[in-house]
């Protein structure tokens, strides 16, 4: 894996003086201005551009589904797959209002596609073991899912892209999301499940049974490697996530982290090489129990509280404009001079 | 003034099947779901549009500026809209982003300005007397300003606008909305005091004495009639404001709430009609300490929390997108149905 190199900061002040000579009291565009800067440091520059932005979702089956631990039976992965390619879904209606380029990748779907060109064939397996029972994929098989992920991403790259945000899909990937997040935040299971797609009490306790045993049959991993946790309880989707995340930062790409799923792979990313965090913006914060806690733990400040909690990317799909508007206002907004506005009186 | 009607809710249960049954968990989009049902009934039609949005900036020179309330001089009023009309502010980047028609209204700048296509003229006076003095305006100006706000609301509509933000500019206006906020939720003043643009201990300070002054000067009228108060504290873009909002809920546009100042015209019209709440969206929540009170009082959920403070509409202009996703997932999401996807097992 190509190294992630720190932000280069040369710039930082030039950039930091065009932010603040804008026609606005200091800071007045409260996060805008971090993302701004955040994006500059990145382009290394102090005229930033969006470009070619995309959205990839990644979706694979889980063992685990059919232990009771979602509201969803598991075809639903391979429907909404579907409805993505035929633009039905809420991912497909956010991303066709702000232009962003959406590709759909079968990273693991327990389901024969027939070919289309909207969807990439990445398939490692048709859906992980059950990883309460035995490892979820072998640490090969993360390891190759993690390379295809940078494979995708470094191909979207030389199309011209500088801006890429993640989405999943995966009915029991937030049972999944949520052993990742015990081990690589050392948390108590308890204080990682959720209520993912809304299941009910039952649901619930057949969900913590599978992570509790879950836990129990791979504690020896942690505080271990990354990959081998990846694959004791981890997804194809998840892990292809992490390899296209750590790409996408060794390109110096922007990344846009979407809900719990997707942050997620990012937790593991960010044990690899903890300067992907440099690179990315924390879109929105879920619902879903856990998602601010790993956002707390990743020291990430979501631009976007609205309680959503469906994954597919949504959350960057309605944040993308947001960060749009970072950009603009650094571009194309008039200075204190350059408008004849006077400044502050001190 | 025209009445507001209470929304037609004849269609919520038929709007709420429409949400219930896109391909997507049930409540998963959050606040968007809100969104979309309001806007829904407020039309009265399951496929809501957002036509012609426009946001009206509504600028005025305030008596107690001369008083030290502001960290910036009183001439910046007439210079950021000078800013405004040549596309340089914030406003302008963002409106042009979201193809947002933006209006700029002379309510009562202390300048007089050249004629332009793009500026308003409803000069009601150059800029109010100091309240802590002496009432702001007659009760006759208070009038006159919410009629003229009234007029420029229906002449948008009647260009086929059914969506309205607006947004203000007026050094020293935050001391002004502080006081509408103490008098119309009956708050002490250093609970609705805040930093405005940026003012140091001095200028907070010499604002404090303003405010308590003026507490003291009109502290009788503490219950009275709405435009009382609005005339002896207000500004003339604050009133104009009250008569927009007012107007544009009585002919059922959806109304656009931004900031901390809007949001004070905002409380004076629920004063006068409590039913124009049904109609508003509160864009953002500010940084200006008194606004998420503010909002409390109204019961307003605000859409962002991005730590802006800067007024001009930008709260309105940075979540118009975000109000647009709203109503396209409902007109354009697949249901489970019409997309072949299982629906939840319990």
């Amino acid at each position: 894996m190509q190294q992630i190199l720190p932000l280069d900061r040369s710039k930082q002040s030039l950039i930091q003086h065009k932010i603040d000579t804008k026609t606005k009291p200091l800071g007045a565009l409260g996060i805008l201005e971090g993302i701004a800067m955040q994006i500059s440091l990145i382009q290394n520059t102090e005229s930033p551009i969006l470009s070619q932005p995309h959205l990839i979702i990644f979706a694979a089956d889980h063992g685990v589904a059919l232990h009771g631990v979602s509201a969803y039976p598991q075809e639903v992965t391979w429907q909404m797959v579907m409805n993505f390619l035929f633009g039905g879904a809420a991912i497909n209606v956010f991303s066709r209002q702000h232009q962003i380029q959406l590709l759909v990748v079968d990273s693991g779907v327990n389901f024969d596609f027939p070919p289309n060109a909207k969807l990439i064939n990445a398939k490692i397996a048709k859906g992980t073991a059950p990883f309460h029972l035995q490892a979820a994929m072998t640490s090969t098989q993360a390891q190759q899912a993690m390379e295809e992920g940078a494979k995708i991403v470094k191909k979207i790259y030389e199309t011209g892209c500088n801006i890429i945000g993640f989405g999943e899909m995966g009915i029991g990937n937030t049972t999944s999301a949520a052993m990742l997040m015990s081990f690589f935040m050392q948390m108590p299971v308890v204080d990682c499940i959720g209520k993912g797609t809304g299941i009910d009490n039952k649901g619930f306790a057949a969900k913590l049974k599978v992570m509790l045993n879950a836990y129990q049959l791979h504690k020896d991993l942690a505080g271990k490697e990354p990959i081998n946790i990846l694959a004791a309880v981890g997804g194809f989707e998840i892990a292809m996530m992490t390899g296209a995340i750590l790409q996408a930062a060794a390109l110096k790409m922007t990344i846009l982290v979407d809900g719990f799923i997707v942050t997620a792979s990012f937790l593991v990313a960010a044990a690899m090489q903890p300067a992907v965090k440099e690179y990315a913006i924390a879109c929105h914060v879920s619902e879903e129990q856990g998602h601010q806690k790993m956002l707390n733990f990743l020291a990430m400040n979501p631009l976007l509280a609205i309680n959503m909690r469906l994954g597919e990317g949504t959350g960057v799909g309605v944040a993308y404009p947001l960060i749009q508007s970072a950009v603009n206002f650094i571009n194309e907004m008039a200075s204190f001079e350059s408008a004849g506005v006077a400044n502050k009186l001190y």
